[in-house]
């Protein structure tokens, strides 16, 4: 019975991925826009239905694109941080994974990216439909923080690891812009920048700097950052293929872990 | 006869504003792509030969917009800025004449940064072929810093006022995107922001804080900026309508002055 299951699961995260590499090839040739579920579905030899059972619609797509990159470049980092514990260092590290990860997207990215660079897009990183994933990458940025040798007030802990996050979004915009081949600009601002973001981290703790990594954060959520309405039930998330292999929903509010 | 020169003058200006004004008509209507020099000719009532006499191509069309508009905010804010010595308000004073100017164009710009989003397009503020309007914009957030109660040595003075307009630029992104009425958002934004610009503008002199200045203008200048290539000649600006009546060329470099 458990190995009926298992291949069952299986079977279903095979469908899921299938149905997810169509799309983005899809959307590759035809652009994000002009792609249809009904295309994605016959290309990918599902029935409409399928589709839907696995996508809730082609936000969730992209979503499921996302969230996938955000695990990969999650496993990827943290094998490279073991052992490295200077901070310029380490934000190399992250920035440089991911540019690892995504340059097999590029070209797709770039036209993904002028869907998302609206605030009001649910696929902009800000939305509340990206919490999880927004929270999963912040979650990475403050193991960078933390992993290092600097010592940090509990103030400096709880903000600085968004303000990270915010600079590898500024690295991901020049990346989707970026012509040079295998992304080289993109690289070195990487690296360049790394070593700032290090010195800026360094001198957060001082009196006179402070009160800005307070005041940045707080403009972060007062204008970018949207919560989902804590007042309002959670959106319906895709149906999980499984019961017996719970996953997060993609559209649903962060679960408690 | 000199009355002559000057009513030959004004009419090349008006036939130069009614071509503009034309064209970002059908901009907004058709958007940017979907519309072509022969339509802003046809719908001007002039020859398509007249329309490039004036603008050598459609991206000599957004330059003279952006141009215009540079020109419009500098004189509306250089006006509100007399005797208006705190560097916060000064800001403030800077970011808030802006979005009054720009607000009729608001949808128009919102297709038109998609374009100028990509810092290898033209249209870019980073391109080469911005520096005269972007020279401009610094010279004005230079005025900005040096006309208020605080004083700065001489490299501060020099790296501040790009920082000063990067923040500029990064305001006109957000209202790009902004969906609120009268864009309030992007407003209160500008207010906010403009005091936490005047802190670091306040703490860049500090020797821990002094170095990140260096470097953030060093960052901008070696992966955002365009510089023209002093080797090669300039390129060919868009004739001027009188040649009695200067006018700094459209994408032609910096004029000495």
């Amino acid at each position: 019975m458990r190995e009926t299951v298992r291949a069952g699961t299986a079977k279903s995260e095979q469908t899921r991925a299938l149905i997810l590499e169509t799309a983005l090839g899809l959307f590759r040739e035809r652009g994000y826009d002009g792609t249809t579920m009904r295309a994605i579905a016959q290309r990918a030899g599902v029935s409409v239905g399928n589709a839907y059972y696995y996508f809730a619609s082609k936000e969730h797509l992209v979503q499921g694109f996302y969230d996938r990159m955000t695990e990969e470049h999650r496993a990827l980092a943290v094998e490279q941080l073991a052992d490295v514990a200077d901070l310029g260092e380490r934000v190399r590290i992250v920035l440089t994974t991911w540019l690892d990860i995504a340059e097999p997207y590029r070209e797709f990215a770039a036209t993904f990216f002028k869907n998302a660079a609206d605030p009001s897009s649910p696929l902009s990183p800000f939305s509340a439909e990206s919490k999880a994933a927004r929270d999963t990458a912040i979650e990475m940025h403050r193991y960078v923080l933390t992993g290092s040798k600097l010592r940090y007030d509990a103030e400096i802990e709880r903000l600085l690891p968004e303000l990270l996050w915010l600079h590898q979004l500024g690295i991901v915009l020049y990346w989707a812009h970026d012509k040079s081949p295998h992304a080289e600009r993109s690289r070195r601002l990487a690296e360049r920048t790394a070593g700032v973001v290090a010195k800026v981290a360094r001198i957060s703790k001082y009196k006179v700097v402070r009160p800005l990594v307070r005041e940045a954060d707080s403009l972060l959520r007062e204008f970018l950052i949207s919560e989902p309405d804590p007042g309002s039930p959670p959106p319906e998330p895709a149906r999980p293929p499984e019961p017996e292999h719970p996953r997060r929903p993609v559209h649903g509010p962060a679960s408690s872990g």
